[in-house]
């Protein structure tokens, strides 16, 4: 009966809303408005097919689920509660849009309360406030994971997410690791879908940006007392982005080594995308931007290994003792986050043979010795938000070292960069890591 | 105009609550309820005498406000808005207590909002959930810390605080780290104590329960990007408290010590009371429950050193290789939490001068050897919430390992804590550290 009623007044709604964006609403680019029976089809269904051929440079754990965390909940028992008219807002020019500051007119939420048997059945609302007691896990202990993932508009038109279920297995690791309890990443990836296929017309148009989505889950018992979550809120905002952040005019990015702070250490949580591992970076890189760098580079250890840069995996290309090409990138031993464009680089140029493919550490000092000996190449950043972002500069130990990413000629980063957006935007045709929405 | 007509709302529900207190409310204790008068000379004049002789082991850093926090915040600014009647909680039975469970029937709020001139007024609110953008930073970078605090019902009926200035020394220590805006620390114990004043009914009266104070401080800018906070919330709530932790029969607690688990590390925020320091603590909490032990003791390093046990510091006492009895406790060198209890007993145990006290590094294989040398004496841990809480077993690499520290004639761990508890419930008179509202 209820979801009776919740279906006719999305039908409602929904025509009520088709008419606004029709008449009132300013897109996120200048592209046309799709046809009355695109926008009937996109609705009707969203649903993602399982991906079966996905290459992995890594897969994935497996997911083991608690027994006490109860039944899971399913993409089927979804429920929509439309924002009215009113409540639309006016989507920013598509060179306006920076990071995390603009978001799209609904959420999804599912709430979990192990009294009432664990996981609610899942529901699309208008974006707005959460509500919550002072005493929140989240707001005292951390108690607090999330994902970051986008939806690109392809040059087909076609809506497209990128190895969704790396996001997923990962979310739930680190929900295991945190006393949140763990989900069906695949019933959760076909609410998104919903969800970015209602607010799809917040998709931008363009290539130079994409639709953020930031899947969240939170510890919500109002309780204190350092302890598991009774309680938790899976939910995802969405909000169209443009670049991560300011390069310098070369679209490169200048890096504070500084040995003194450690971004995560052997029996920490380091490989799991938990709240914590950022709160401890903003002073640091506070103290980067001091000293005109953009990011910050993470050492671990007496010998100065590079961990990760800023929230990216890093990689260099480099001459080797046999006069190879050579791409490294730090091991997954715990200290570096297990990035889903750092396993697709790795993937890719294995497949592509023209460079060696080593994950081992490496340290400041052979980064140095490289450099003085002309056989570093490149160096540089990836993850979701950024793709690839080259790295020219490192300020380490009170000294400048200059880098020759952009100096290259055919530079692997950019054809790394190409080959990732071609599949992200559709340009490269029926990848399996691209999962089209429809 | 406004303060005056606040003002008059205060006194209205004030004169309202007291009928309601004298009439229908049970206490958190037996013991009678305060005279017309009393109450009165409490509402006026709750403000906390600045401490001047207070002894430290260690004093706290000096406070540096930047200059762009703006101007702090004054607690003769503090607003009132009383609950209702109607919206009072009844109070729960001392013996049912717990820890974090119930709180009282108002909150302190101050908000921090750099684009209006950084601080506001800092206002009493009836307790209420918080309401804030999906995206807030508390939400995904932890951008969050806390205090643990306490007030006591003294034995002469008076309300005391425990060394509150080291409570918002290190708060604003961790403010800075966690890229929060600073705040002048007298001011807000002065605005807790009106708070803990006007829900002082809710300080138990009995010395085996207290008042839980739980200043904390959140970013809230409603913006996805790993950054500073332009918006902030300190705010602070109450909860009575009994005992933090089930011990077993004996009064004493069994711990895991597993080296594959790390709390804090060199180049860390294991110094700062940060909320990201705990979530990771929980689920090796959870196996340390599975196995039936009760606590998590923090290992570092490759020699295993203890560093801090639950939520705790860690003290043993043992007969060093002298014959002299001596009291050691892991320095203040980046990975412990500088607790306000460790301090105190550090400076007792120095006062005392009937033990060696003494700073330093210990590990696993020395307390192994001390207990088959038969000269460790006792261990325990300290903190706010629990005091003092004895160790009596440490399951170490697959072994038990038990600790005498019960089977003391005059045990250590009573004296101090005999000692601290006297000072807070004002049964030694006068003393620095206690500082009392009224």
């Amino acid at each position: 009966m209820a979801t009776v009623s919740t279906k006719q007044v999305f039908r409602i709604q929904h025509r009520l809303l088709r008419k606004v964006f029709q008449q009132h609403l300013r897109l996120c680019s200048n592209q046309s408005l799709r046809t009355k029976q695109q926008l009937q089809d996109d609705y009707d269904n969203c649903y993602v097919e399982p991906q079966e051929t996905a290459q992995f440079a890594t897969p994935p754990e497996k997911i083991v689920h608690d027994q006490d965390v109860g039944p899971q909940f399913s993409a089927k028992d979804l429920g929509v509660r439309l924002a009215a008219p009113g409540q639309l807002q006016p989507k920013p020019d598509a060179d306006d849009l920076g990071f995390g500051k603009h978001f799209t007119d609904h959420m999804l939420k599912v709430f979990y309360h192990k009294n009432l048997g664990g996981w609610q059945k899942p529901e699309i609302t208008p974006l707005e406030n959460l509500v919550m007691h002072p005493a929140a896990k989240v707001l005292h202990y951390a108690v607090e994971l999330f994902e970051g993932m986008k939806a690109y508009r392809g040059v087909d038109g076609k809506i497209r997410l990128f190895r969704p279920d790396m996001n997923m297995s990962r979310m739930n690791l680190t929900a295991r690791r945190s006393g949140l309890p763990t989900f069906d990443g695949r019933e959760y990836v076909n609410c998104m879908a919903r969800l970015i296929s209602i607010d799809q017309e917040w998709v931008p148009h363009t290539e130079a940006a994409s639709l953020y989505i930031r899947p969240t889950l939170i510890g919500i018992d109002p309780t204190l007392g350092v302890a598991s979550s009774d309680s938790a809120l899976l939910y995802t905002i969405l909000c169209p982005v443009g670049t991560y952040f300011k390069a310098d005019t070369s679209g490169a990015v200048s890096l504070l080594a500084d040995p003194k702070y450690t971004r995560a250490w052997p029996g920490g949580v380091g490989n799991r995308k938990m709240g914590s591992n950022y709160a401890p970076t903003i002073n640091v890189q506070k103290e980067a931007s001091k000293k005109g760098l953009q990011q910050v580079l993470w050492l671990y250890g007496d010998d100065h290994q590079l961990t990760e840069v800023g929230t990216m995996n890093i990689f260099m290309l480099h001459v080797n003792e046999q006069g190879e090409k050579e791409l490294v990138t730090p091991p997954l031993d715990g200290l570096i986050l297990p990035g889903i464009t750092r396993d697709s680089i790795l993937a890719l140029g294995r497949q592509w043979g023209q460079f060696k493919v080593t994950e081992r550490k490496f340290t400041m000092p052979e980064v140095i010795q490289l450099l003085e000996k002309g056989r570093l190449l490149e160096l540089f950043g990836t993850g979701t938000a950024c793709v690839v972002s080259p790295i020219n500069r490192i300020h380490y130990l009170d000294q400048d070292y200059y880098i020759p990413t952009m100096d290259q000629e055919k530079p692997v980063f950019q054809k790394l960069c190409d080959t990732l957006t071609g599949i992200q935007y559709g340009k490269i045709k029926d990848h399996p890591w691209a999962v089209t929405i429809d």
